[in-house]
């Protein structure tokens, strides 16, 4: 079984879908940052405010395995457990519909971090996430 | 005859029709905002830059009647005049279909200039649009 | 004091904040419309199943006066009323700060029926919508 | 080398950027589709009538590896090549900023045909990808 460390619930808006009638591919991404940016929050760090003080939490890798397409009106859970692995901290985000917990995507997301423009190995994460990893 | 004196050509990509299969209503509004700063940049500005120099020019109206909705695949052009109105700056931005010139979407966009947080009757611009106003 | 029939909390979500570090101005129609299909919902209507029964809701017209910009982390209320008149329904949506109640956005939008590609009155509608006309 | 069969230019639009003042991540994967769908037209078929008749073209998996982001203003160009492998269609495909031909990313797209709900070979597009394969 996953040990998921943070969920966030959200729910599909109609704008999100594209002209197939299921949530545009893309999409997906942008559910994976937001729950990876409240997650950020519960560990007490704005990704905005990061920016405004020259750091960056920068995506460099995203593997994304679609499974079920979700559609108008599903109500979903944004799951995710962290890893450091050398430089990076890779997320492990899997999306399920809530309705009948059916795994909708798998994603893998390898974020590093910037300081003022120059790549650094993020040791402030370190202790942010201490509980995490 | 309207005087239009700025078009921009541009195509409806997939990812912008919702499931009702036609462009979202939202997404007007990001062709009229491209447009826009297209024109700025024919005039020799950035909207990215102004925002660097801690000018920001911000939309403070917006009226958008949709006359024929745009689909997939469809060309468009964004045609636009603008009129210096108190301490406002007003687009009138118009899009038509290519194919058969019909109008799909009329638009009036009321901006403002900001200057470090503060509104300004930005006359820089007043030099900047000279020509078209 | 304005009478609002419904209101719906949402949160905004750092993707939607352009590179002047706001909310960029047309997501706030996708914020109005999310709000209006929960309404609709509420009332026991899906947006997505009318427009599989070949029923649109289409918005003719939307008229937006941005008042206070929303901003990463900002939480807030969309409400709204409506009001039938002739052939359109008419949304009144004002979107305030959660934290200090502040308007953020004015809207006023325009929709009317289209029942397999013909404009009608849309009185199935009236019905729907008897509570709170 | 590689040989890419396909490549379309495109230029960033100031709301694809996100308040890191740069492209968000997502976006890229709308710039691969319609990169994907355009390509699509030049081999003589059109996403949206696809699914009008019941054929979707279904992502099952994505690869994006982020190595320069664009910015405002910046021009780029999306490039591609396709293999079959098995049950799948995999799109290669590359983006570059225009000015200096600087690597942006480099995407890896699958895609499987869904026929009527139905996974199936595709076969059709066999027929229509002959001369890229």
């Amino acid at each position: 079984m996953t040990n998921y460390i943070y969920e966030l619930g959200m729910k599909v808006r109609d704008y999100e879908c594209d002209l197939q009638g299921i949530v545009n591919n893309a999409n997906y991404q942008h559910y994976l940052e937001h729950a990876r940016h409240e997650f950020l929050l519960a560990t007490g760090v704005s990704f905005a405010k990061l920016h405004e003080e020259g750091i960056d939490v920068v995506v460099s890798k995203v593997i994304l395995s679609y499974k079920t397409p979700l559609r108008s009106q599903d109500e979903f859970l944004v799951k995710l457990y962290l890893k450091r692995e050398g430089v990076k901290f890779v997320f492990y985000q899997d999306i399920f519909r809530k309705s009948d917990n059916k795994l909708c995507l798998k994603g893998i997301v390898e974020a590093v971090c910037v300081e003022h423009g120059l790549l650094t190995r993020g040791e402030r994460f370190d202790i942010l996430f201490a509980d995490y990893l």
